[in-house]
């Protein structure tokens, strides 16, 4: 058994085992190290921040949100409840803290070698303190130690930001939402700086929960009747406005595939009004999301804000867990996708304007260097998003690079986000992402493909100014 | 020319040539060296121990029945009818075993870097004694000592079995088999233990050759009329425990697609007596598959058979060559497969239940990360096989770890399959396979993802536990 | 930024970092770096050795010309005029070559890691004896070094063939031409051989631009009536026969998929007939062309030229760009491509005929263990076309070699082809093909996988055997 020895974050980890590259990589780190954390795409909850009170228990921090964890710990026959996971019917699951941690300690093992494992591994040690291994035999001293821990001041949300050096952290936020929380930070005299990103899925997508609900809330937020079709486009516009002036610099599309198609108003319109009377079909909704989105890039030309697509995740694949226990409980499946003949219509009409600054997530490597550098590398409006979800990991970001990187360049990508939704976890990603562009770059210079003064200004580019530029922060 | 120089398998081969990180394979694989092999999968014949007669001359040893050896030599303009390949039409072929033996030696740069050269090699050595270098200056002399080395008692099948150390060996057996040969196994005293698994292919496909003549020989060993759908499903779960008497533990299904659908008891009967009356469509036949693939994991639920599914190879996709001589003669090829949308119906309705264990195979690389991962990190009752066929290789078996481990863990893989039917070549096959594991596991270490302990836990699990747990043997 | 320091072309460039496995890569590259090069397919103007005219100004030579060059510049925003690519409509367009040079040498960081960075370093320092580093502020005084360097009579097109040392470069020709360039080499006395491919495109896609007037066209130069089917078909043979008179060892096809079915005669016609009153639709074009592949092989079993098919690309994917600029100006993006099924009627056809020669190119690179190598290790005809395109770059090359040789052997593949229109970049490629392969072939031997003298022959058939052996050169 895994003996019970002193965690160590060891100072080469994730670079190359050949000393030659090694030696490169440690000296491309010293330059990206310390630099600020740029995060431009994120789930993290505002009122954490808003609010700043003290963070919970370790299990709540650290357990229950965390779908990485209890997707693999479920996927070895442990039950959510068992977990801690809210079931939707408000049915009995494990309420005891420490219970919950144990059986995390006890099955530990099965994130060896996963990115989930690196994380919680960097979490404990550097953000909250534990030098011990963390396993079933010390797993209730840690609890206790952790518990001590987040009671102290230092570790409260808004110090937590500032001691990880962020400079500015995009939410995810619905064009419905009134951005309270936002304010609330504003008015706080706080100067950290968290931003909303506008993400309308919930109102341009027909079969999205709740649609015609989230059409009336539009409504009501934006003070323009949205049951038409051009007061729905003149209350996005308004919605964009308010998210700018709150500080967003993005906007976010979660779509199935990234189906761009070009409608008169009049198509969209009737689409539109057929969806109000509660008769959209699914191809309807496919042919309205499309149009939508190059509305959005459209608006985008006009108000700077930068647009993120998401494409090609099947969700709630499990429909018992997700009955269960709701939405991003870990039973998203990524699936092939096409980015040619889908995207050609948006990157026709909008791909050649350079006041356009779309980035394209992809979560199916195969598109990489068959479809996506590609684009990348031609239209000058199109850049990739980093290596995404599953993909956020050593071998994933890797992978990334070199496939990526021959075709389109390293400056047609757009550095690194960490899409997270577990606030503590920010700086481990962030210190993977970095690590690997380091080994890449390393490679890159002990192979004579580039030289060191190259991978110098790269690195610094990788790290943080791509991100900046390209989020426009 | 390559020097008639003495074979050498070196003792870190497919290590990485890194000193750091070989030298951490080396001692892993230390660990696991002389471990017993499990085989839960495989093709090879049980008659060969049933009568445990001397195996035959090198050539109808090591290259009639080896399809990976006279596909590449076929794709190289060598005629199969001169490598002794029997024709269907009982055509002339080549009779000489001396000359086929020769014409191997002569191409045998061919196999420079393929797996199949490398198990040869092994082969030779290792099992075969041979030290010379196998050219075409030596084939006659190599040809010589193999013979008189195969008419050694300590040769025989039994003895290789037990110098090989298998703990276990399944075979592969059709519902309609008898099992005679397992039966003689067992009843000789011999305890080497010979499985049997469940295989249902040639009753559960309407297409399948000669299926009418199946159903019938299926009513003939089950007692049971299957000419109706009722009496089907009935037999087919006697023969599933008559295999388990015999020592069965699981159960496999050669599929085109994954694809799974529910059908009413009804629906299922309606295309089934289609089928009977000789009526069934290519269409029926995908329906009646999908629907009875569902009905073999609830039936596994019941009786404890681990289920094992093999999507994606086109097969007979040369239909000269099909027609020559028949199945499995090297033209069997991958395609694209989706899993994502074919086994949502099947995970929806047993995904979620712990009793079920579901191994699926792969053979397009392209799923493992984007698909297969995800999936088997999410459902329970769903583990992925091993890099299967054109990737039982050392590439394709590191591209196999580097790109499900992240995602899926090694926890929900199962270890190592030989699927083959050339019995000598099992050692070969599990040393590679042990080897790139160690290989994998030693960059981790090196790479200061994992630490020596956790890597000495998983390479044993890898090369041994993880086998064994998931057949259930 | 990046100083202003001596351009070097390190001695290890693209090798392994590890010192073992460089040692070998030196050891092999030895063998092969002073190789003729053999260049049996491209895009090279054979006006150019015909003529034998000084090369321009720099920026003529090596920026005006090259796609990859300017799509990159193009993606960052740099508009085409300003880099002097003509305009269809004879609009205005950059004329200063200096300026355009120093536009290019501004953005010269944007080809890190890039291909068409290496090539161009490579060029600028050993075609044209650059060796300061490029940049903006060595700009003009490279330019003018250049300019000077041109007009030597040393720099002429045909004495860099000969430094080039060249053995054998094919164009790449329209059925229609009447290779006046070819027959102007061969009447001047001047021996290098440069050859004609037979690309007959332009006449057998019916939604070919101007297909009509080609047509015509091909009944100009073949003196035979092309209005009908049959006399098509006899046009056809008729310029393969011309072409293989002016020394054309190949046929080429670019096609969108790789779609092959077998039409009758009668079939044929009919869609001919279509064609020719103007009423083919696209689904005729897609039958027609698939039916003409499978000609078009029948003809190289008949006249022995090897037969090479490229299908994957979506060509012209920016109309925008298109309509302005015209075609090949860095807007064909590649696509997922099945070979399994499309190419079964030809295989299955002619597939087993060892007199032909089908070279299968890739883009898609999913496809190279999945369906490429099992298809090319299985059809005697079949061979596999080097990393293509987006491919033809280090890490292209290398994920080539270890996805495709453990199922297909090296001796099913062909070499490398540097399938350029840019003469000057012809070493470049050819040596970073050779240093890929001296770097994959050294970590098979330093892991024990081949042994060193079977690399040193499989080098050499890599750098140079193969390429002459299945062009017939």
């Amino acid at each position: 058994m895994t003996a019970n020895k002193p965690i160590t974050l060891h100072q080469d980890r994730y670079f190359s085992p050949n000393p030659e590259e090694r030696k490169i990589a440690r000296r491309l780190f010293q330059l990206v190290k310390d630099l600020p954390l740029v995060c431009p795409h994120g789930h993290v909850d505002p009122r954490l921040f808003a609010e700043n009170q003290p963070f919970p228990d370790p299990t709540e921090l650290l357990v229950i949100p965390d779908h990485y964890l209890f997707r693999m710990l479920y996927s070895q026959g442990i039950p959510m409840e068992s977990l801690g996971v809210p079931r939707m019917d408000g049915g009995e699951t494990e309420k005891d803290r420490r219970k919950i941690w144990q059986t995390v300690a006890d099955h530990l093992y099965l994130f060896r070698a996963t990115p989930t494992g690196a994380w919680l591994k960097h979490e404990l040690h550097d953000v909250l303190g534990i030098t011990k291994r963390f396993t079933g035999a010390t797993a209730m001293e840690i609890y206790d130690q952790i518990t001590e821990t987040l009671a102290r001041p230092e570790n409260l949300p808004r110090a937590l930001f500032e001691r990880f050096n962020i400079e500015a952290l995009s939410t995810t936020d619905a064009p419905t939402d009134t951005l309270e929380f936002h304010r609330q930070i504003r008015e706080s005299g706080w100067n950290g700086r968290i931003l909303p990103a506008f993400r309308p899925d919930n109102v341009t997508d027909f079969m999205y929960r709740n649609w015609r609900g989230n059409i009336d809330r539009l409504t009501e937020v934006s003070g323009i009747d949205c049951t038409n079709y051009h007061g729905f486009i003149l209350a996005l516009e308004k919605q964009r406005q308010f998210f700018k002036s709150m500080g967003a610099t993005s906007t976010d599309h979660g779509v199935l595939t990234p189906f761009t198609v070009e409608l008169t108003e009049n198509e969209a319109a009737r689409l539109f009004d057929k969806a109000i009377r509660g008769q959209a079909t699914a191809e309807d909704a496919t042919m309205f999301t499309g149009h939508v989105i190059m509305e959005m890039a459209g608006m985008s030309i006009e108000d700077g804000l930068t647009m993120q697509i998401h494409p090609g995740v099947f969700r709630n694949h499990n429909e018992v867990v997700f009955e269960k226990f709701g939405l991003d409980k870990g039973c998203d499946i990524p699936m092939a996708t096409d980015y040619v003949k889908n995207m050609k219509p948006l990157l026709n009409r909008y791909g050649n304007d350079t006041r356009l600054n779309l980035i394209v997530f992809t979560i199916d490597e195969t598109t990489y260097s068959r479809e996506l550098a590609p684009l990348a590398g031609h239209y000058p409006a199109m850049k990739l998003g980093p290596a995404w979800w599953f993909h956020d990991s050593r071998e994933g970001m890797l992978r990334y690079r070199q496939m990526t990187t021959e075709t389109a360049g390293i400056y047609n990508t757009v550095g690194f986000n960490d899409d997270t939704r577990a606030f503590p976890s920010i700086p481990a990603r962030h210190d993977v992402a970095r690590r690997i562009d380091c080994r890449f770059l390393a490679g890159l210079v002990a192979e004579h493909v580039i030289d060191m003064d190259e991978a110098e200004e790269m690195i610094v580019d990788l790290a943080y100014n791509l991100a900046k530029k390209n989020y426009r922060l």
